[in-house]
């Protein structure tokens, strides 16, 4: 066995996609399954399987996976479940890395929540190579994170830490959020959020948009960066406002953990000096004087779609070595 | 050499508490010296020595001593030294560690801040004995915060790390702080906070209370913690304002770290139920529902005058370590 591989899986809410990843992060084939095709999570799992072992045969590669990692929302490092997840079909309290590992004859697996895959993925081959302490911070439709402290993904006690979509940036009369409760850097910070900023911009003020043309209801964040872009002055008080509340709040996430970097990650974080001049303006604007010019605001690396998948595939490699040393721990025992 | 200590050094803005400690947290013998006595930095170790050599012979210690861990404001684990130590004598960039090392014939010396040191004491030795994931905030004259997560203190990328009592409570239109900006944890949740919201009430309402017999310049805490038990509804609701505040505070912490406790020290923290019970309330209330129930609220079981100079002693037992792990590297490589 010349050359070892590891299994890179990333379920989403729509797709699936797994890639056999080498030990120095290439991605050597990777294809995808629906993932909502089965409402049976053995089913989906028979399914995964099957196109995995297709893959594999196809790369010569049946005999070399040594670790499986896997990035899905809501999946918990700790305990291997994926607990609560609202996004999946298959309800919840999902035993995700067991049955896994029994499909594939007990290679050991490992998995975490989408967020911090992306994490692993740009702490082992992306913009946080060589960094120890670092946040991600993924501005898909919501506002997730992965947040890295002494080299190490921080889960928490209970394998839930790293929420700062959830933290509150407005403590009164905020707009309601997913989650329940109201004024949650989400609802403001997302793809999502800019939508409804727009909305309201459109709605409580009358200067003149381009924006005015398009059915209000209907906005998106493309809408308002294609529109800033084209010099909207009301598109471009939209990326202000957001840049103002995101850079609030990444001036107190610096006080909690003095990152070396904050990461962007996901669509938003491809709006440019758009996002990130406002952004830059107010965390330096708003940090504690000690950290002032120190923490980076840096955008990823990685292709968006390679991202969870190398993360996954990391962890797969952390899942390998777990292995091992429990087999080690053994020998030594008996 | 049966029995070895550390000695742990809390230096605090008014005294230098030290103390001989042994290997299970037992305090053998301690003293103090002014911390203010000399503005010359090598004067001011040359008397700390003095006085901790009389300790340790009183104690027939002299050869005992494995390492040093030292507490104080500002000081920097990373390169030991104590950095804008405003409320120390000795000027800016002290070489704190390796001063003291160089004064007690080369023995191991750790630095940190008072805040982190009192993290580690409770985790050796306090509340948080077991625990891996914590924050533990001092309700001081301002507010501090020690966080644990992966059972080490969160240094970050540069020493700094753990600033909770500076993030923003009030976005707009929020106290000075002493940090120069507004908002700020601290110019609420401390004792100076809720001398300050006495103030506030007594000048803007009119509903009767106690605290107006009071010179309100020279009103404290302490005042307010009074009349709350005897009665007065004006300074209970103070607590419950400041609980309210601190509470929607953690809430925002737990998302990012989601620890199995936040651990209140400090004198603030003996106000029990007055601020614990709006407190936990506003917690519960605030944090994301995955976190509901979880992450506890407990009080420091160490004598506040213990906390600082036994995490200072775990502290030196680390120095010790690391200098033999540094040594036999050493040898490895030769």
């Amino acid at each position: 066995m010349s050359k070892p591989y590891v299994l890179g899986i990333d379920i989403g809410g729509t797709n699936t996609v797994f890639g056999i990843v080498d030990a120095r992060g290439h991605v050597v084939a990777s294809d995808s399954i629906k993932t909502r095709k089965h409402n049976n999570f053995n089913d989906y799992v028979e399914e995964l399987h099957l196109e995995v072992m297709r893959l594999l045969k196809l790369n010569d590669a049946e005999e070399k996976i040594q670790g499986i990692g896997i990035g899905a929302p809501n999946a918990n490092y700790y305990n291997g479940m994926i607990e609560n997840g609202v996004n999946l079909p298959w309800g919840n309290n999902v035993a995700l890395a067991e049955t896994v590992s029994r499909a594939f004859n007990g290679i050991p697996v490992a998995v975490t929540n989408d967020a911090n895959a992306a994490a692993i993925g740009e702490m082992t081959y992306g913009a946080a190579r060589g960094m120890k302490d670092f946040i991600m911070i993924t501005l898909g439709t919501g506002v997730g994170s992965g947040i890295v402290i002494n080299g190490q993904i921080v889960y928490g006690h209970d394998g839930y830490a790293g929420e700062l979509g959830h933290v509150i940036v407005k403590r009164n009369n905020g707009r309601m959020c997913g989650c329940g409760r109201t004024g949650c850097l989400e609802a403001y910070a997302s793809a999502t959020g800019v939508a409804r900023t727009a909305r309201e911009f459109l709605e409580l003020r009358s200067d003149p948009s381009i924006m005015r043309n398009l059915d209000i209801d209907e906005i998106t964040s493309k809408d308002v960066y294609d529109a800033a872009m084209a010099g909207d002055k009301l598109a471009k008080e939209i990326f202000e406002y957001t840049g103002k509340i995101l850079g609030e709040a990444f001036a107190d996430m610096i006080a909690f953990s003095s990152p070396q970097a904050i990461i962007l990650f996901g669509g938003l974080s491809k709006s440019g000096d758009l996002l990130l001049k406002p952004l830059r303006e107010a965390m330096d604007k708003n940090v504690l004087s000690i950290f002032r010019g120190k923490t980076k605001v840096l955008l990823s690396e990685l292709k968006e779609s390679d991202a969870a998948v190398l993360g996954a595939s990391a962890l797969g490699w952390e899942a390998k070595y777990r292995a091992d040393v429990a087999i080690n721990s053994q020998i030594i025992s008996e």
